[in-house]
């Protein structure tokens, strides 16, 4: 089924079952999240996969008690970095001399602009360009989701201090940005479920300059 | 071909041919964007579609010289809501009533929330939120570019200021946020076509908590 079709079946589900999402079809979205392309390919994030009853619990109480927190299979969490260090930059560096096996001069003088800009940001401006990042990972964890036949459901309704709290993300130098619990629909109780999707006129989004 | 696979198969061209994409590629690639998921389903973007000569050459002078922004085929400028205000969100909620043809008090809370909320919040931090959905639809386009056998190029280096100048999008309450020139590779040209992917180990990515 082609890409346009799936993105016309997928929806944010509303209520989930608590059937166990396949560890295979987690890899593969996992997978999906690895590959998404990132700005300089520095991939600036991490995901957490959590499957305990208690954390999950844990983390619905600081979601407006949404179900799916805890009624999802695997709830993933996009936390991006909260700032570009040398260091941080400097393994995305060193790993592509690495897997290439070759220094290239125009990417050594790419590693040091890189360097001169972004440790020296402030700090939010450095979280604001990460937490991009991860949307467009988490577009891809949608996408391979549906491909998967698992339903998933994007979530900013959280509180981020109170998550990053939970998974001890500060000491990691993280930030929350958005959940992704996995799982499958409970259409019974899913007010969304066969409500027809609603998306803008072409002619609202799309500005043609000939 | 699986998405994995199509993940694994695109890049961010350096180089392109100036080849014509066809309409109907475009027309698919922008209904990918149109579909890509949006928090409260808002779609707080616009997307120009720019395939004027001179306006892409303005833009390339802005955009460290790159030479994709104009030897592409259509060049897109994803631009971010500056601030969600009461009339954006309404159009969104009433389309919502009007397509799906009743309303429903559950969703009417909802609009009283956000009504609530996201008019009055710092403009940067409104932007800050609307500028991360325009990243799931970047990811949204690129896919179907793949699908389509078009390659893309995500760009972030340009002087997003000058760039709201020459579209005139201060005007329009937007700011710009990313490009994605759409066109075909010139391979021989391009360093990095035949570079291995690099991306971190998934255990450099991933934590399970279990």
């Amino acid at each position: 089924m082609s890409f346009l079709q799936k993105l016309n079946e997928r929806y944010a589900a509303k209520a989930m079952n608590g059937k166990v999402v396949p560890q295979e079809a987690v890899d593969n979205i996992l997978e999906a999240i690895r590959l998404a392309p990132t700005s300089s390919g520095l991939q600036p994030f991490e995901v957490f996969v959590i499957t305990n009853p208690e954390v999950k619990a844990e983390i619905r109480k600081i979601a407006w008690n949404q179900p799916q927190v805890t009624d999802c299979s695997h709830l993933l969490v996009f936390a991006a970095w909260d700032h570009y260090t040398a260091d941080r930059i400097n393994y995305m560096f060193d790993l592509t001399n690495e897997i290439r096996g070759f220094k290239n001069e125009g990417w050594e003088n790419y590693r040091q602009m890189l360097l001169g800009a972004y440790p020296n940001q402030d700090p939010e401006v450095s979280f604001a360009h990460a937490a991009r990042q991860t949307y467009i990972a988490l577009m891809a964890a949608m996408t391979q989701a549906v491909y998967e036949g698992v339903d998933s459901t994007p979530m900013e309704g959280f509180d981020n201090a109170a998550l990053d709290k939970i998974l001890g993300l500060g000491e990691k130098n993280l930030r929350s940005t958005a959940l992704l619990p996995l799982g499958y629909r409970d259409a019974e109780k899913d007010w969304l479920v066969n409500l027809v999707k609603v998306r803008k006129p072409m002619d609202k989004l799309v500005t043609t300059i000939k």
